[in-house]
C-alpha cells in the first residue's frame, strides 16, 4: 500500500508525521511512503532512513489563513496540491494523510480529486463515543450551507462507510432536529426529512441534540454548520465538567481513604471521562482516499491517523460508493 | 401586582400552579393572582381558599400537538388566548404565566399582546451556567428559521435584558459560529455578525461552541434551530456526564474511606452537576410580560416561575425595551 504523507500540514509538523511514519513502516514493512515537504528538512529529521522514502519537494506552504479555494490554484506547489495531483496521476497511489487546513484539504478534494459521481458533495464525519457503540456524526464542519439533497448524502454516504468499515448491515439514520416530529425543524431541515423519509436509507427520523449521545443511530446527520456546533459543545463541555469534578475533588479531603486513592481515583476517573481521540476522518465522497488527521496531531495522533487510513483503504469503501 | 396565571397548561397542572400560588400569596399578600382554567377543578384543589380569587372560566385546551399559530383562532376560549386577552385589555394586569405550549404562548404573544415598535420578532431567552457567571442565549427555540436582522435583534433584547434584570452595563455580545474570524460561519451568520459589528451592541465577535460556557459574553446568540441545539446538548451531555460519573464511583469501593463517605461524596458531587433549574423565561419583545415555565414544572418550579415574573416586571425591562 502506498500513502502520501503531508510533511508541512499541522502545529508539529514535521516531526510528529515524520516519527509517526518511522513507526508504521517499522511495523510493517510492506507500508510505503512519498513525502511532500522540504526535502532537506526531511532528511535531517530522518537521517539515513531517509533513503527508504520517496520524497517530492514543495514549494510553497497553505495556513488556515489562506482562502480554501483560491489557495489550491494559486499556492499549486503547496504540499496538499502536489499530494492530491500525485494521487489522481498515479494508479498505485491509495491514499494521502494531511494535518494542514482542512478547507484547503477539502478544496483539493473537491477540485483535484474530484467527487464520486451523483455526489454533489464531499464530507467528513467524525465518531461520536455514544453510549451504545461509535455514532458517526456528518457534517462535521465542511459545509456550512447545505442544500436538503446535501444531508441525504451525508446519510449515504455515513451509511456506506459504517457498513464496510464496522460491518453494520443497514445501519440506522437520524437527523438532528428541535423535535421528533417530522412536522419539526427549519425549513432545511423539514425538507431533509422528507427526501430520508423516502429514501433507500434506514431512516429512524428525528431526534433532539439531548440524545445525541444516547441515541440508537449508528449515523446522525446535519448540516455542517450545526455539526460542528454539536461537535464544538461536546469538547468544551468535556472539558469543563472534567475541570469541575477535578477541582471539587482536590479541594476536600474526607472521602478518601488516603491521599494515594484520592488521587488514583482522579486518574482513573479522568481515564473514563477523556474523549476518545481519532486519529483521522476520512473526506468522503471523493474519487480516492483523502485523510485529514487533526492540526494538532503529535506523533501518536498521526500514527493512529496512519492506522485508520489502512483499514479505510483495505475497508474498499470508496469502490462501494462508485458502484453505488 | 396582578399576575395571570395558566392552570392548565403543564404536565402536572393544576395542583402544581395552585400550590405554587398559594404559597406566592402567603409569602406576598399584595399579589393579586387570576387563574384561567376549570372553575370547578380550580374550587376542588383550592378549597376556601378560591374565594381570595379571580376565576376566569375557560373552554378549550390547547396541546402541544396542536398546531400554534391555528389553535389561537380555532380554540378561541383556551387559557393561553384568554388570559392574553385579558393581559391586553386590564391596564392593572401585569404579566401571563404559563407551562402550556411554547408555540401557542409566542403565537399568542405575537398575535394578541403584539410585538415592541421596532422588533420583527419576539425571542424566549435562556440562561446558561457559565464558568464566569450566567450567560444569556437567544433564541432558545421560538424562531427556527431567521433572517439576520432577527440575529441582531434577539442581542438588542438580550442586552436591554440583562441590563435591566442583572444591572450589567453594556454587556458583551457575542455570536456563535464555526471559527472566530468574522468570515467564518453559514451565509445568515457572516450576515449576521456584518450588522453585529456594525450596531450600537458591545459585539465581542464570533466563539465556537467549545466556549459556550467559558465565554466572557453575557450573551450569546443564534437562530433559534441552533439554540436549541446548544441547549439540548448540554442538557443531555450533563446527564450522560452524570450517569457515568456514578456508575463508576458505585462499581468500585476501594477509594473511599467508607460506605458512607462514598455516598456523601456522590451526592455532595451529584448536587454541583445539576444544572440549575430556571423558574421560567419571559416572552421578550411583546408589550407585556408572558413568562413561559417548563412544561414539566412541578410546585417548586412554578414557585420560582412566580418569583422570577415579579422581579421581571419589577425590573422595568418591557418599559426599556419600549423607549430603546
Amino acid at each position: 500500500m502506498k500513502l502520501l504523507i503531508d510533511t508541512q500540514g499541522g502545529d508539529k509538523a514535521p516531526i510528529a508525521m515524520l516519527n509517526a511514519v518511522q513507526m508504521a513502516k517499522k511495523e510493517n514493512n510492506s507500508l510505503d511512503f512519498v513525502l511532500f515537504g522540504d526535502k532537506k528538512d526531511i532528511e535531517e529529521v530522518l537521517g539515513a532512513d531517509a533513503k527508504n522514502y520517496e520524497i517530492v519537494q514543495t514549494e510553497d506552504i497553505i495556513t488556515n489563513e489562506d482562502e480554501a479555494a483560491l489557495s489550491i490554484r494559486k499556492k499549486d506547489k503547496a504540499s496538499i496540491v502536489l499530494a492530491s495531483k500525485y494521487l489522481v496521476e498515479h494508479e498505485d497511489a491509495d491514499a494521502f494523510i494531511s494535518a494542514g487546513s482542512t478547507g484547503a484539504l477539502l478544496a483539493a478534494a473537491m477540485l483535484i480529486v474530484k467527487r464520486i459521481d451523483g455526489f454533489k458533495r464531499a464530507s467528513i464525519p467524525t465518531f461520536l463515543p455514544g453510549l451504545k457503540g461509535p455514532t458517526l456524526l456528518l457534517d462535521s464542519g465542511a459545509n456550512v450551507d447545505c442544500e436538503p439533497e446535501f444531508i441525504y448524502e451525508f446519510a449515504k454516504l455515513g451509511s456506506k462507510y459504517v457498513e464496510k468499515l464496522l460491518g453494520i448491515q443497514n445501519p440506522k439514520v437520524a437527523l438532528v432536529s428541535n423535535g421528533a416530529e417530522a412536522k419539526k425543524g427549519n425549513e432545511l431541515t423539514k425538507k431533509a426529512h422528507e427526501i430520508l423519509k423516502n429514501s433507500e436509507l434506514n431512516f429512524i427520523g428525528n431526534i433532539e441534540a439531548n440524545e445525541i449521545l444516547t441515541t440508537e443511530a449508528d449515523i446522525i446527520v446535519q448540516d455542517g454548520f450545526v455539526g460542528n456546533v454539536i461537535l464544538k459543545e461536546l469538547e468544551g463541555m468535556s472539558k469543563v465538567f472534567v475541570g469541575n469534578v477535578k477541582n471539587f475533588i482536590m479541594q476536600d479531603n474526607k472521602y478518601f481513604s488516603s491521599d494515594e486513592m484520592k488521587m488514583l481515583f482522579m486518574k482513573d476517573l479522568m481515564s473514563l471521562m477523556g474523549l476518545t481521540k481519532y486519529g483521522g476522518s476520512p473526506v468522503l465522497g471523493v474519487n480516492k482516499a483523502i485523510i485529514k488527521a487533526h492540526g494538532n496531531s503529535d506523533e501518536k495522533a498521526f500514527y493512529l491517523a496512519i492506522k485508520n487510513t489502512v483499514d479505510f483503504v483495505n475497508s474498499g469503501v470508496i469502490e462501494y460508493l462508485k458502484e453505488n
